[in-house]
């Protein structure tokens, strides 16, 4: 089973939902003078959304970076790619809420632990991969995955400071997913892909060229 | 006319059905102090979405084998896999249906319709590549459709049992609904492509390398 | 300007439409004793949604068919593909009109409506290719357009006759409807691609092989 | 990192996008005599539609000839043209707002800042580019994006009369808006691609070919 259909079916998983969450941004019916008032409530919204949107932009560079070093699939990689991409399509369900109850903890929390069951699955995904040798292009240099479980460890263990705080103290648990949320996007941008870098050597020199 | 904008427009196709699932989630307007209450409500719903999420995982991972032996497409092959993918693209109808009616015959009795009848199209897809030689890259072995048939007639007769269950026993319906998917779940992770495994016999030796 | 990312961007809206289609297909919250009697009503709604679902398909073949004649695209081409996908991407509108209004005239009338101005663009494209060999992967054989004219007039007239008929016979609208997609169909499975005979010589060996 | 995956997943926004705008376009739960006055009432959304067609439309034909130069991508054109995305993902809400508000100043304004931002992230995409020649096939020839700077300045000063117009005078502002895009298609359906001429020299004798 080689991997094109894999890679093209989870572009469109993420394409869809990264445009899906639009849809969430209801307008409501109200007459035109209250419609500045009405925009204006629908802030916390625009903002689950950009936030929603980074991170599902996020996923999608790292299973890019994932599937880059695959060479074929076989049944447990593809269900677990399956499981991963249950809890990405899950995305429009949390942000909705948030959206709507800002404030309250329950979305909160429910927003939190759907990034943790995310990162779990695609760490699942990750370390099934390296044990693999077969299924990839190159093997995964020794150490690689045990360099990502502490990337892992902190990322999960602020979204469960988040998730603590969302009953206590909101605005600290929304500092905490953003910037987790920045930082990851940072360490993607600057080239230095320390999440996979054991994983692709064969890229590097490429990427120096 | 070559299978690639078949295989395009079908993992199209089933990339947005699986991401459509969620939008059938849909968050009751409610005061913030009912918030728990109205999403305690919706598991049913949640565990719906599950389990047509992994049907249509299922159905995706079997025209990926299927398609994996054509070479070409003629306009029977175009036509029977567009009724395979009608009933595919169906599926959020009944999926909605049964979270928000759970224990209600009715529903139950639809989706398990709704299965059968998916089943056959796909089964019908695989009986006449299996009689186009033409159109593969090398003819199905023989008696590979015959090994099929005791499989396909197993489920689909687990699945009338469930059917006939709806108006007793619904719980019973769900064992076996549930019971049946996570067989062939299982089957195909355990990588012994029995379903399709006379049909492509030239994909074994890469599996095993 | 290659035609992979033409191919690949019509495809994904031909795969959306197509998908989109259940959508419109909306459960009306009622008490569990009147489930049977909703869904008995959802009929006219569900036929609509077969008869679309066909319409799609129909027209995406038709558009592989195309597609695969040309090698290059312009700007012309480019936007005339748009135009074509435009009033493909309106179908779920007529289709939801039709479903929730199956005996009015009007929704009659602006379903045919689209069917004639998607074949009449449909159409520009296959005229406007012809007319550019430079685009093509071979020249688009003598005559091959003037054959297809009177299969559109035929069309399109008989859809005409359709519209016609939605103030004083919706069923005949309908028969008609449903009876010129159905030779359609039948047509394309029949592998004789009269409507794009002369255009594609190229292909007629490779089928045949 | 590839770009095929990078315009696999932009394809797919962008088909999803242009066929998502249907869905705003929602028939009214009215009794049959007063069917043809709601579709009436639909006029404008049908408008806004067809423009945001067009608007997506443009932006996907301008992304497909920046791919085109593009051999690699980076981790900042990743997030660069996510950010592009985003905007381009949102139009179904300006679109829907001004379908239902259409001669309120807000949606208007609305609409144009989110053309605005869309064009200034298009550019960034192009600057950075053009800057990081090992990422593409050949370099950006010298001037190429010191000539798109007057047009982008001119499209986005039209866009920034037309905003201000939306207090004063609405129809002024829909004149602009889509004598802009008419200009734009113009350019791109006559092949003279101004707006990337210097970035694709290899480009012109394949099509003069």
């Amino acid at each position: 089973m080689n991997k094109q259909r894999m890679e093209a079916f989870s572009d469109g998983v993420f394409a869809i939902v990264i445009t899906l969450l639009i849809l969430d941004i209801r307008i409501p019916s109200v007459p035109a003078e209250g419609l500045a008032a009405a925009l204006v409530a629908l802030v916390p919204q625009c903002l689950a959304y950009v936030m929603s949107f980074c991170v599902v932009g996020f996923y999608w560079a790292v299973h890019h970076r994932v599937a880059h070093q695959v060479k074929l699939v076989d049944g447990t990689f593809t269900w677990l790619n399956l499981a991963w991409l249950l809890f990405v399509s899950v995305m429009p369900f949390p942000t909705s809420l948030l959206g709507r109850y800002p404030l309250q903890a329950l979305p909160i929390v429910i927003y939190g632990v759907n990034l943790v069951v995310t990162n779990l699955t695609g760490l699942a995904v990750q370390v099934y991969m390296a044990r693999q040798p077969r299924l990839l292009h190159e093997p995964v240099a020794r150490g690689a995955i045990a360099r990502l479980v502490p990337i892992y460890v902190t990322v999960n263990a602020l979204y469960g400071v988040a998730i603590g705080l969302a009953w206590v103290l909101p605005w600290g648990s929304y500092a905490l997913y953003a910037g987790v949320l920045t930082w990851m996007i940072v360490r993607n941008i600057l080239g230095r892909p320390r999440m996979e870098e054991g994983t692709q050597p064969g890229t590097t020199p490429a990427a120096a060229a």
